[in-house]
């Protein structure tokens, strides 16, 4: 019996690896949220479609385990990558009393790669990713990884930087940022990444804290490094230039 | 002008993406490490082939910029993400005198992803990357971010984790990390990602700090609440069942 977890990366077909398409093609029955399902529906064929609205997380990974268990081969597709705030630790988790469930997690592009593609190469040195979404996580969490992060000059990776209940987060997260780091370190925020209207734009932290960002964009905050070359921000993979 | 540069994945077809495929299809030239250029050669055609030894990365870089600006198009292929720990940072610093120059960045699946996928989902939550090769970074400053990152209850990821030079890197690493998470938290070691010979092992940090690895191992240390299901590394996406 066997149940796949896959990142389907960023959207579109050309993004997507070729052992992500063809464990959806083996399978009997593809699991996810709508908004996923409705991309990769042109490349799987007629299957059997089991899919759930958004914040459904645990029924959508039940749901997908009980059909696993009559037999059937079951996909569970995920944005990016399964195993970063995607479903590869909670399909573990509620299949846990099922040892005769065989999990494949297939990885894929994570917003933190396909968006630092966009604006240059951001992450190259050592860096930091950190969800904004209280949710699940307690903010003093957060907050303190924030803290440790800045302080430790890694480069940061901000998921979920703000939603209609969190508007304030992100500047909340870099007043803690701006503890630590220059207001002048360069940042940069990518919407849509790998979607129609994707967009990259370069700022500081200083004006980072006032900017508008939704639930479509990933916030990417330089280290004391990075740099703004032609438009593009680019952390030096090492100090040989210091 | 056209400059690509391209994240192979880990080494295989099945994981490398169709953009991947069609930058190098479509350029006159593909430049990179020996070993990368190895993993591509069936698939890329009867390309003029630019390869340079390891460690020779400032080198490799301006000898595929000088190839571009005599107007041919150009892949600098990385393996794993092109933009972490890759070329896409040096590729922008080499080509900064050279404005007319289009520097496009395709991301591909990174160790972290792909190991992460291999030992179950342990960087589900926040996590920090970082390499233990002071090569280009002082060790001061990777003691730092190992005790920063620790303290901060991240999961982490190591790239690098050890070569001949530095074969007892892991170990001093360990024991920063172990002031501050306890020697039962569970870790995960990946060997040879995404090719001949995968192969994962679940550990605890007190055993981390004494196991033998080498450079084509990526190292794996969970959070507070990263937990074994059914031998695999499982970090919990939030903290609702604390």
């Amino acid at each position: 019996m066997k149940l796949y977890v896959i990142g389907i990366g960023p959207g579109g077909a050309d993004q997507m690896t070729p052992r992500a398409l063809s464990a959806m093609q083996k399978s009997d029955i593809i699991a996810g949220y709508t908004v996923y399902i409705d991309l990769v529906r042109d490349y799987i064929g007629n299957k059997e479609i089991l899919q759930t609205p958004m914040k459904q997380e645990i029924d959508r990974c039940v749901k997908a385990r009980d059909a696993a268990l009559t037999g059937k081969t079951v996909s569970m597709i995920c944005s990016g990558d399964a195993g970063v705030y995607g479903m590869a630790g909670l399909m573990h988790e509620v299949c846990a009393e099922y040892p005769e469930l065989e999990i494949e997690v297939i990885p894929g592009i994570t917003a933190a790669c396909g968006g630092a593609a966009v604006l240059g190469a951001p992450l190259v040195h050592d860096f930091a990713v950190i969800s904004l979404s209280d949710l699940l996580t307690p903010w003093e969490t957060i907050a303190k990884r924030l803290d440790f992060a800045s302080q430790a000059d890694f480069s940061i990776c901000l998921y979920n930087p703000s939603s209609r209940k969190r508007a304030d987060y992100l500047q909340k997260a870099c007043n803690i940022v701006l503890q630590s780091k220059a207001p002048d370190t360069p940042c940069g925020i990518v919407r849509n990444i790998g979607r129609d209207g994707e967009q990259g734009t370069i700022c500081t932290l200083a004006e980072l804290r006032d900017a508008k960002v939704d639930m479509f964009t990933t916030v990417f905050i330089g280290n004391s490094q990075t740099k703004v070359i032609h438009g593009k921000l680019v952390t030096p993979r090492g100090y040989e230039n210091k």
